[in-house]
């Protein structure tokens, strides 16, 4: 009943035997590697954008503060939600990356509307040099709470953003998880939908920690062996180097995102997580539980008494509680499930059981 | 024949099978899991240091340039040589993860002299505000240019940077390398001569990409599971966290180095190493070649004639060029072997019969 | 009838006087000469605490982000109204000499009450190195809205900082006003309520270009000719010097600060000011005008409609629109009206007279 | 006797009047006034150039940090000579502005060569990523040293910076003497020499503290009152609001730049400086004095026994030592005599014969 987080199962099996695989002879360092090279191909194959610029990054931390170093020069402020990973869960990473640029909170969920964000976005720059200017919209899908933007949601925020002539970045850390839940494409989740930079997310979905970012820029797509030539593609390599996060052997990075890759077992992992999620809901229902949650992938969020949570807990559900445990048994709290690939189906039935004998 | 760096070969079997071994259920993030805990206890035992703080970052840039972050200010400097990786080789990472600090360059060579590292101190901070301040010394052992300072040499400048009260950093990206070379113990290279933050390099020695950092300022220690309270290593955690270089999956770079520490395997691989520079020291010996490294671990600069670079390049020997291998074929130009772990002891006779025959 | 500014009037005629007294023969710079010790130690007696220590800055930006910088590591985040000068109105200058601190808004008003901050604060740092860890409190005194503080409200919210062991920035560009509507000294004002760093603002009030900065840290004072000893003065020190903004020829400085505390200079300006805006009260009484500054001294917000700004503006009052002035004659938008020292009492008559005539 | 520096001096008279004329009525702030406005076309038009952008700033620190900013990303290099003031005497303020950049220092003099500047710009960037890239060069006219470029040596460095498509900053602090000394326009010894961002001093030349910066790049020039279109012209703009040294009340710093343009009082003052610095070398001819400035305009060093140093001191004369004054009589010491405007002939005469009877 391990229901912590999604970077704390195991790595898929398959990863593993790719580490192996690529575990052979020399290789050159720093990406110039034959399998550096082929993985960033397939990602571009993959998203349908056989020009962007693709880079492998270990932390998702990492994918998105370079993403936006490279979008808002340190006198603008990006637009996101208050939920959202880059303001509450990276201690300042895009401020230390950007040099000092601002977050402006849009909103006071974790979903973003089109109506919040014209009105964020209007309400700034309007005092000239007393900025900051404008600068990169950030999306999660899916968002910290949980929730799945729709296609028509999703397209509704990246269009706000282009009426200002804004650039977008997508922190998809559980990408799949969304892509897989909505049904459609790479492709149709980040360029076709106006995404103009987009972190594709593993560490949460079966890699021991890589994430891809893509930069759909045309023409952004990197030579080895050098400094890019496009200006984007050019500012995240270099920022990736003075940030201390490119690997020398880059191709254990290359060699679990090519697992991933094959046979598009990124699908199969976040359909087996999200599959889990769905579990967990059905076995909520008919209970007296108020879901926070509303468009779930493989995150839930829902409210029970205090003693509830005090008897799962006890009894070996693990877990976040979004609130403090303390307080009255009949007061009301808010937990965080997540589950990830690995999570047999046993330990969701074994937590509604639990759960429904505990209400 | 494959001398490109110690970065391009293979990671050790034992880093995969235990990985592998690492990759069982659940575990808690950020390295609050049990392998990663041990893990910190066998490093302080190893270095003989109960009360040092110590941490995991994934690459050498990573582990230089936060343990600087944490002892220089950013209207400081750091002394250091010339020829140093955070000075050549970093794009400026030094810099951004101080907030601007400088680097004063020591010297003329890789090795710093105490006299000249005397010098260089005191030519600084007779200014006042118009500063900078005296910021760190950097040493890194083994140099970039191959030579081992003499634990008498090490001492020399680490007592020099207490002549003004400086703490010290030891760039030890090849720490193994050179305590073989020299037969002392972790203790004796670091703390005991006068290091303050000492980086344990394991990515050029046969991880995949790990590197441990120990602040051996006493109680230092951190705590699991919340911010340290001693400055130096609150500093590290959260310039971390911020750096993007905290992983969420911190059991597989524990993992990593388990089985590094395990029956001393970093000895074992460094002597690996070391004895094929040896073998390649043998055999230039009678032939017509200048070394450029007086006290080799398992780097090696040498002088050729560019006919005979041309000669083993074409041959299928993969090494760098510290010049342009552009020129006449009398004319003489420097490279630079590496001998990583996995260098079979017939691709070091295979290159010195070849050399034998060109010369 | 100009509203537009307190940084649009003149200089008071004691300011260039004594620019023209300070202005024989030669002085040593950056702060080495005999006026600005001697005005160091008058504010150091303005303020009743002998161990300050005090610098001069040309700009109240200037003075916020240095002190912030002082206060706040990069990994923390500072607590401060949404209206505050240094969320709005400095283009980032807090995040980019902090080194890309955060800046967490209380409440959703220009004042900040103590039960705000108090969740504000204790909204933060439940999230160990995932950061950002609090940092100072930073309170304006009178506030961007024109709003006085009351000492109950400013202890108030001091001591909350206080419960959590935070720091206090005052930004007080408009301190003079404040205090002199308050009837307190410069000490009760400060330090005695608590605050750790104030800016003691002079250019709003007829100066050229000059805020003092106060440290009220005891033994923070500065010898002259060195780099302070105590880490909050030195850093003060060198982020200036690295900052640009530690003039040359400092005794213009000076001079203009020392004009200020002639006789209490400093009163009489502000209180010149805060009458006019007193009359504008009394002037608006009786009229249909809607007051948004509750507590003033200097700055007035109030609405009026559209049609009636647009008469005013056409006649030649001059003042900021807080609302675009365009919209239906009917609808309702509010002024920002700033009284500065050299302001007639006549442009005020004449410009109630006009608005009496207008409604 | 004051010869510490050219930042020591009175300011010239006009200054003040100036200060005095502009100190009327109410205007707007930020640089929207008519005076700021005249004054940038009047330094247009001073260096031929009717596209430039131009901006006040009130000291040179900010000057250079804010120009270099916008020509360097924080992964370049800034070329300069080891004696430049960006390098010893800003503590750290380009490090800080550009965001981490680090400065290359060219050849082991104040003056650098074509020919060192060459080999310094080759050496770098040989290593893709691993960076940093090359940035701008810097030259400063006068040198630290004291010793003017002439044309001929000032259009060769900026033609090396041209080989390699880098841009040029002038740190002309004395950029007046300098001109004066060469006899050229303003034009001449800018932009039509090649250089591409021009710091145009007054600090050290009988202002408060104003200095004009330049940027050449056709169609720069900024409208007021909204933030420039062109790219480097917005940088400067944002970086300086950012670096909290746009001053709200402009009109003083305009004042005292147009007292300096009218009738040509740069030069004029400038060659008072000038012709009392030559006064002073006169003064040395037959004695046995080693100068070590070769080409000077209002500085100079020169080599005297520390027991001639000690006697000049006690007997009155205030300038700087640029070895210790400690150390046996007869050993030798260098000193830096700087003349500023005001300097009366009188001053140099007593020096000379005072030296005269000491020798």
């Amino acid at each position: 009943m391990f229901f912590a987080s999604d970077n704390s199962g195991p790595v898929a099996p398959q990863v593993l035997d790719a580490l192996a695989r690529a575990n052979e002879g020399h290789a050159m360092g720093y990406g110039d590697d034959p399998l550096s090279q082929q993985v960033a191909e397939d990602l571009r194959a993959l998203f349908e954008a056989p020009e962007a610029a693709v880079y492998l990054v270990p932390t998702g931390t990492a994918a998105n503060a370079l993403s936006l170093a490279c979008l808002c020069p340190p006198y603008a402020t990006v637009f996101c939600s208050p939920a959202a990973h880059i303001h509450e869960d990276e201690c300042n990473a895009p401020e230390f990356y950007t040099g000092g640029a601002k977050l402006t909170l849009v909103g006071d969920s974790d979903r973003m509307t089109p109506e919040a964000l014209r009105a964020s976005i209007a309400g700034e720059e309007t005092r000239g040099v007393h900025g900051p200017l404008r600068g990169p919209v950030s999306i999660t899908q899916l968002t910290e709470r949980g929730n799945v933007y729709s296609m028509e949601e999703l397209r509704a925020l990246t269009g706000v953003a282009k009426e200002f002539g804004l650039p977008v970045h997508l922190d998809g850390a559980r990408f799949a998880n969304a892509a897989v839940k909505l049904g459609v494409t790479p492709a149709e989740m980040s360029w076709k939908a106006g995404v103009d930079i987009c972190v594709f997310g593993g560490t949460k979905n079966g890699l021991m920690g890589v994430e891809a970012v893509l930069i759909f820029d045309p023409a952004a797509r990197s030579s080895s062996g050098a400094v890019a030539q496009n200006r984007l593609a050019a500012e995240f390599e270099l920022r990736r180097k003075r940030g201390a996060l490119l690997f020398s052997k880059h191709r254990y990075l290359a060699a679990q995102m090519a697992a991933y890759l094959e046979g598009d077992l990124w699908r199969d992992l976040a359909g087996r997580a999200n599959a889990r999620c769905d579990q967990l809901v059905q076995g909520l229902k008919g209970l007296d539980v108020t879901l926070r949650t509303e468009q779930h992938a493989n995150l839930l969020f829902f409210d029970l008494p205090r003693r509830v949570h005090r008897e799962l807990h006890a009894a070996g559900a693990v877990y976040s509680m979004w609130d403090s445990l303390d307080g009255p048994d009949d007061s009301i709290a808010t937990a965080r499930l997540v589950c990830d690939w690995s999570l047999p189906p046993e330990a969701v039935s074994e937590f509604t059981d639990l759960l429904a004998r505990s209400l």
